[in-house]
């Protein structure tokens, strides 16, 4: 798998975003020339189409870096799932993890479907040994510095020892994309007392107090006030709770975001004194926004298979393309697997 | 209980404030004074120190109207709920609780600690018969208008049935608090589709279809990312998730407006231009801010308890006395006595 010298290759679905794959050439094109992502990148989907898109762009990176695999369909955003698997085998998406499984790529990065690929991923890849379900972790921006909030929607049923799970995935990958030596690792609640929170919460800080000091840097539970505080490298939930918590968060964003847009059009001296202030409107948004960490790997499967939001822009594509090849790098997966021993022996 | 003529009395606790006894009766003045509140209060904490503070004041509202009752004790906030019951009986909020048991008082208002608040409050006044669980509704506000999310932590456990209990709970605040005539209800889940979510959600999502039409509005589930649209009147969730959604609403809304400040005063003509559309942050905040809606019910019990925040300022503490006011005018408490029994039948 991968070149000599540790260089890793990328299978990419190139279909499967809401801006087209033009957006996903100009993505990789991006990791490659201006990232200086080291990796070869298998670009996955409609052949023809493909080609034309590269050849009309003046590659500055050697272009035996960069393969085509034709797949003759898409997983569009309102296949169900299973159905999508079923039908569409030779979907960009369903090839991608193909070329994953057979050892011609060392990560699948798409904005697809989600529940289309996490039921691939979670099929054809299999969970690790003594993992039962896999959990999707992204990245959040905080008042101090990013951190992984682990599960956001792959488990909505969530046992004590998935939380568990959840906790070790979180901080091998905080690691492996945050460069993090001994990620802090926070368990979500309300009320950090002992005994508060829900059943569930109990049980979870059971386990992970088991395996603090040995497999993760457990800190407790945290509240959903301190969540942006930047207090913890990785915040673990269910992934209910957080789904429920990052969309709600994305939908506030934007919500204040275009409050405070009608406000400032609403007299000349305010539109006067927004264009002043406009570059500082540009750089909060920067800040805020999660095109620097917008791969979300589907974590606990044998594999390496990253989610990047479908309407993620150029950069937002190169920037998962950049994630995955430091999840590849770091081995995260082997890390992960030897964790989950651990721990499941010691509770 | 109340004098003729449909008019209430609020029973105040007058001591939990973080903000002190005189933020609070500088907000029962304004309650009375500028919103017109057609109530009579009783201020319930440390005697003199209350009378000194009303006669520094100008009253413009008849003296009458305004009590005293004398409590030797403060429940802090680091009290524990139950040990801060049993041990400070003559604590203010314990006292206010009493009037209202007494039939002295329509409703208690306090900003106190929200556990012995929430103890109290259903071991001296219990739930209506058919409730298991009281649940903390909350008024946020919308793209379009302000909704009721509910419950926001008071029970973290919570059944189907403790839903289709919110869901009812949450349409009459909305009713009494909102003035809306037939709330649409809404759930909170994570995918719209049937079958998504969780097992709470799916067995809650088949009582409220079976109370749909007969006892309240339901319009279906909805997602975290449409949680500001103003789609429906009342969100229902569990009080795990929708205290960590509160929160966390509250640490980003924090987050991204110290964001916002620190960029723009990053150099002298972002400074100008912020100085300009002043105003218009002034306007955001008071959009966004929860100061109108500030009073949160724990519904289902046999008296209308309200909780304000414990920082709240004058403007949020005559708005929770308003919305006091609001809920015994509306006998909210009857109308929920009536639909739950008519609910609890139909499933």
């Amino acid at each position: 798998m991968g070149a000599p010298g540790g260089k890793c290759t990328i299978a990419v679905d190139a279909m499967g975003s809401d801006l087209g794959p033009t957006e996903f050439v100009r993505g990789l094109l991006y990791a490659a020339e201006e990232l200086k992502l080291d990796c070869d990148f298998v670009l996955v989907g409609k052949g023809r189409l493909l080609e034309r898109l590269l050849k009309v762009r003046k590659l500055t990176v050697d272009p035996a870096r960069i393969t085509i695999h034709h797949a003759s369909e898409v997983v569009s955003m309102q296949d169900k799932p299973i159905q999508a698997l079923r039908k569409k085998k030779d979907s960009s998406m369903a090839q991608a993890i193909e070329l994953l499984r057979n050892g011609q790529a060392d990560a699948v990065v798409s904005c697809g479907n989600t529940g289309a690929l996490m039921a691939g991923g979670t099929l054809r890849m299999r969970p690790l040994d003594g993992v039962d379900r896999p959990a999707l972790g992204i990245i959040v921006p905080s008042r101090k510095q990013p951190f992984v909030l682990i599960d956001v929607g792959a488990n909505p049923e969530s046992t004590p020892l998935n939380l568990m799970h959840n906790a070790i995935m979180g901080a091998n990958y905080a690691k492996a994309a945050l460069g993090r030596t001994s990620p802090r690792v926070g368990l979500l609640t309300i009320g950090t007392e002992e005994g508060k929170g829900n059943s569930l919460i109990n049980a979870s800080h059971t386990y992970l107090k088991a395996i603090n000091g040995e497999v993760i840097n457990y800190v407790g539970p945290i509240e959903g006030f301190q969540l942006f505080d930047g207090g913890v490298d990785v915040v673990v939930c269910d992934g209910f709770v957080g789904n429920i918590v990052l969309k709600s968060s994305e939908a506030l964003f934007g919500f204040i975001g275009d409050t405070m847009k009608e406000e400032l059009i609403r007299n000349p001296k305010r539109v006067l004194g927004a264009a002043l202030a406009k570059s500082a409107f540009r750089d909060m948004k920067k800040r805020l926004s999660p095109d620097h960490f917008a791969g979300a790997p589907l974590l606990g499967l044998k594999g390496n298979i990253l989610k990047s939001h479908g309407s993620s822009n150029y950069i937002a594509i190169a920037n998962a393309l950049r994630i995955a090849g430091e999840v590849v790098k770091h081995d995260m997966i082997d890390s992960i697997s030897l964790d989950i021993n651990q721990a499941n022996d010691l509770i």
